[in-house]
């Protein structure tokens, strides 16, 4: 194990010691990252660390060749992660709910990084606040999780409205499905941040895994 | 009265013709505007047509100057409206809703200028998406109007919501209420843009105005 | 028949309780949904509705695999509509107009969504403002609408001068066509928002769908 | 009480149902209220509801007369806060760290609202990445926090730093501290929406409120 | 006179050998100088120079000021501009349009600007393109023009429709007239460099000063 | 000959009346039109009218196919301009300036349109204002120009050194040339816009076209 | 003297070891401060240190009242900065141009901390590129600098030209000064950036004080 | 050689006497000229001149061209940069850091550049704020040296840490490493410029080649 509290790779120091810090390894973000580069991190994380082992935002192609070259991992392609030695559930509910179908690749990241790190992920697609009955069905599924990560494009508006329909924590992820007007996602993000509904937190754009990390921590806090 | 279709007062030329082609006098808009001028304006449109005469953004101090060079006028102080000549109600019923409390000197110009040329107003102020009851509450009002403005500042959230729940026109009307991430009311308005709800219209940011106006387009052609 | 409102397919919540709101049943946004879910979400809203069924923006290949799937259906490629069921007209007149040559695909998307719902579109293309006498030379066309779709890219002048002519309702659409200064469509949208012309509504880029569904609002309260 | 969850006073309607729903009364946005139009909303309050009743952003003559409308509340000058019935502690630790002097009305309005809702709050100015050994020697306090709001305006780097030393929520507030390049506060926030730091939100700029409630949020889950 | 083309004041270096290059003195740019130091300039360039010698941007109080130091100058208070020595006409007509009223007073610096070079300028207000018969009653007026200046702000479409009815330069002038969308003229601006006519050409927001020495430049190589 | 000043081609309604209002045909927009709308439009324009006809931006494809469908005309590749009957020269010097090797293509449109309606051109190349010497090397060619095209990307300080130099018309073009801060060359527009010399315009980003028709229109006044 | 390398005031944290660090003492950035704050700090400062203490962008009265409860500084008001024990001269030749007149109070307050903190410092106003000679003129002074600052408002375009001519190191100012499209000074820092001049570095909007810390980062290492 | 100081090659003007002004050949801007073009320059440069000279940003087919036409010279694929003639080193030791290992081609660039203009370089990869005791271990290596060029992408968090921790020079490269609200490096941008640590300056997005010439220019200095 590491005295410096990480590793020196030349092209990377894994961070060792964020575990101790935090209660979970580095989690490794894959874009512009060779496979080569991936794996080398990923060993070093595995061997100075217990707990699990992700990468965000992996290509299918580049997975299949981390995962030859360290075996053990999982590729969860929906979620376009990778990771060894997931966590085992802690029992906290986290409900994500996603305003249409095409927000469901941001959805999948969230809820595949939530599950690998211990969270019990509740998926809810497909209730835009252009047909409220639909989420109105649901407001029992919410009123039973611990916090709810809310994913939305186009005006971003359904935050706001689940943030006025629950208590726990809410955790805002605009994305860049629409077009036009929505600047790639940059109007729902402001219009997240600007929210009517008090208490309401935003991540970046498209970032399932930023929300769970979101979760996550509260969860640990717990 | 004039044969070109205006008049030419060297600092503005009023188009006298134009309540034959849109079956409404010009509308004067008074910022950048002296009373001198406005007083010229109006005179010149009240002698050649024969419908309302309305002049937008008024400052009281103006307006008082305006109507005593011009008798026969109205003034309303919220809506910064002048008016002379109001039209008789035409039986549109046209509801105004606003998302906050702030947002009803928007709501106050909507509905001075959409009554102004005929229109029947129901107000409903502060149903924003944060407490969905209280629009939700509303709903028979909302079936039973005409056509919608829907006013909101922040996220802009309800247009989409209340272009869920009705099947009537909906005009969304951002306004620049809110701060911050709200950048002046652009956020809300592009947010309206890019609304999930299908066929809502938008207007300009904090222009009751705009919106009274087309809401008027759609009444005179029922 | 749902007695939610809604199906629940997974992967969507086909809102099949739209047409007894809004007179319509919900219409498909077909970008990040693949054919087997677009398929998936027209079965469920033909079963539950008795109206026209649409999808918006689809691929050529994706309306292949998707009228094999549910047959019926017809595919309009200039305007990549998908629809079912189509409406009988109504009697509602829409001209709509474009300003140049490459906003064509705008102008047949709003064409063929409103012609499934029931409105009888008359086309006129190419009437930009840089030659004012071909817009002047359909002035009798535009009068005899019962509404005008204008649709413009580039600077996106055409809807305040048409909003001059008429008096019946004008939704203007910004498209993208230009570069540079055009940026992507913002340039041609803020301008129309900015309208000199008193009551002129906007929607989102290259939203051919939404201009036809604002006039279809408009035609069903007649 | 309230049948339909709220009191319809013309120019507001405050939401009675929200501390069933969520714990707490709606808490009332300032700005753009008149000292008689909040009084009357905050005697519906605390009239419909038995938790504290607080208004945001009130200038100090305001404050002066709501006061004396509606006796038995306290102000809190810093804060701009204006509470009645403040809730007693719940046990619940919460760092408010900033990054300079000047952030201190953000701090100062954070501070407020969190202890009238309950929270235990533990201030710590001053602790910018320039002179890092300033936040290093807080490291324990840091530890002992159940969540930490970190505010900072220019480049908004303290939360990313903060984030990677704690594991427990952090909750990033912009503030329009700087000048130029700094946007009023706009290069802060999505600065902090772009942070390394996994898992950390982010609130509207200057917000001091909006990271209370998010802190009282997960306070309220454990 | 200066050997080196300049005076060197300390505060300033009034270029001296600019009449020599362009036929006309240096133009000086009356924000953030003190009436002490403009007057110091005009000193210098009219004892270098034989043409005329302006100062835009004036205000009332600095005028006065800078004339009682610097005898022999005039005031133009709409235009807010001071000149000595005003060219005699050289026979070049302008045309100086303007949509709106509001717009006056960048119309009347374009003008004072351009008459102090010694163009013969002809000024038509308010022939805003919503109502085109206005903009068609002074074609004549346009034809006889050697060029024209077009100042519109809101959406800024008046240079297009111009630009479409004459073959003579045509400069355009976005103006900060508007609100909301407009985005202090930036809306305008954009639109104008985005015009479908050809060869339009644009200067800086509200810059009446720019377009006159546009125009002057033209002038002067006939 | 058309009566009504145009051709009605349904896709398509060519100005034919523009050469006797303008002095030169309306100039066709190549993108967006396939090479069939593209011929048809050549073939209505060059019956209705006796100048040459244009086509920009038109690839080597679509070239070939439209110069076998409309005999008799060049295509500038280059430039990618579409010409028949160009114009003969009519003793208008015009000087066309880039700052970089990497504005060739902007120039090349720019000299192509130029050269085809009558302007006789000389183009100067990379004379960036870091090696100022080149700069001042061709000031005796810049002398000698009725006006001057001045083609730059990245901060696009070239026309306001060029524009302190010379007397004459200055035409200033922002390429989209450079990275990062030059945001595809609206840094270069907005800073030509704010140009310290005084009487420079400026056209759309990239468009050598928009510079040369305004050129066109001086030299038609002289 | 702090062990811990910082006094904890509440308020604030000096910096008591970034002389240690770095070569001076932390400089307190004046703005959101009270007198009363400011004097508490550098009083701090000024027992911990034995270099120069400074503070930036002070207004008169606020200068006032710091020097009467801190004895011994000095107050540049042009530069609006306050400093105690001002550095002797290390024989640093840092050249200060400005491209206008109203340049001058960011000029000023990049001379008066330079000074303060030992440099010595060559102001060159007014000498914008559109007259060059008057650059060109000062050749030799710049030839002789060890560094440059150069300011500018507008389009930014004297850092591109003076790189050109100089090898020593040279640090951009924007300034906000200038209209419209100069967007508050934005323009000319992204056109700074985008400089075709190779190794110019830029610092924020109107920030003197930035530059000479540069300057002063340069010299500390000859 | 040339007496003008540049040759003229028609596309191109290599400034030949750059070298005699500022010590260094001009380096070339390799996007947007062919490989023919880049020979023709390089030849010229190394003809006129006697130091290095280099071509940025070649693709590897490119640079193979180039080769063959002038050999002697070098490629750094990671840099992609051209080379002939390398200086010899200087003395001067520059620190390469940059915040991820997804940060290395734009780190690439700084040490190719920086090495072949004879800097010492010490890079020092993936010490982003997210885990500060990498950066603190490595501490000693910033104090050694003489300048520090720090690049990151998402927030650009980290020169303002390395800010605070050395007195020597600091140039910060945003990238446009990030997704999102980093809005390909405009965030990083920004936030460097706003930077809180004094003295900070800063290049264009992922300008690794700018760094390095700005740590030149303050090596030449020494």
């Amino acid at each position: 194990m590491s005295t410096t509290g990480f590793d020196d790779l030349g092209y990377a120091r894994p961070d060792t010691d964020r575990e101790a810090r935090q209660g979970l390894p580095e989690i490794v973000y894959g874009p512009g990252k060779s496979a080569a580069q991936i794996a080398g991190v990923v060993t070093s994380l595995l061997r100075a660390n217990t707990g699990p082992v992700l990468v965000t935002r992996v290509d299918p192609d580049d997975a299949r060749a981390v995962l030859a070259a360290v075996p053990g991992g999982e590729y969860d392609e929906p979620g376009r992660l990778l990771a060894w030695r997931r966590a085992a559930p802690r029992g906290f509910r986290l409900a994500v709910l996603s305003a249409g179908t095409s927000d469901g690749p941001v959805a999948a990241e969230a809820a595949a990084v939530a599950e690998s790190v211990g969270l019990t992920v509740h998926r809810i697609a497909d209730v835009g606040v252009a047909g409220l009955h639909r989420l109105l069905a649901v407001r029992d599924d919410l009123a039973a999780a611990d916090a709810v990560v809310v994913i939305a494009g186009m005006e971003g508006a359904l935050p706001s409205v689940v943030g006025g329909l629950v208590g726990c924590p809410v955790i805002a992820v605009p994305t860049s499905v629409g077009y036009g007007a929505n600047l790639q996602g940059v109007t729902a993000l402001l219009a997240m941040l600007s929210s009517c509904a008090a208490g309401i937190t935003v991540v970046n754009i498209d970032s399932g895994f930023a929300a769970a990390m979101a979760a996550y921590r509260i969860a640990r806090k717990r």
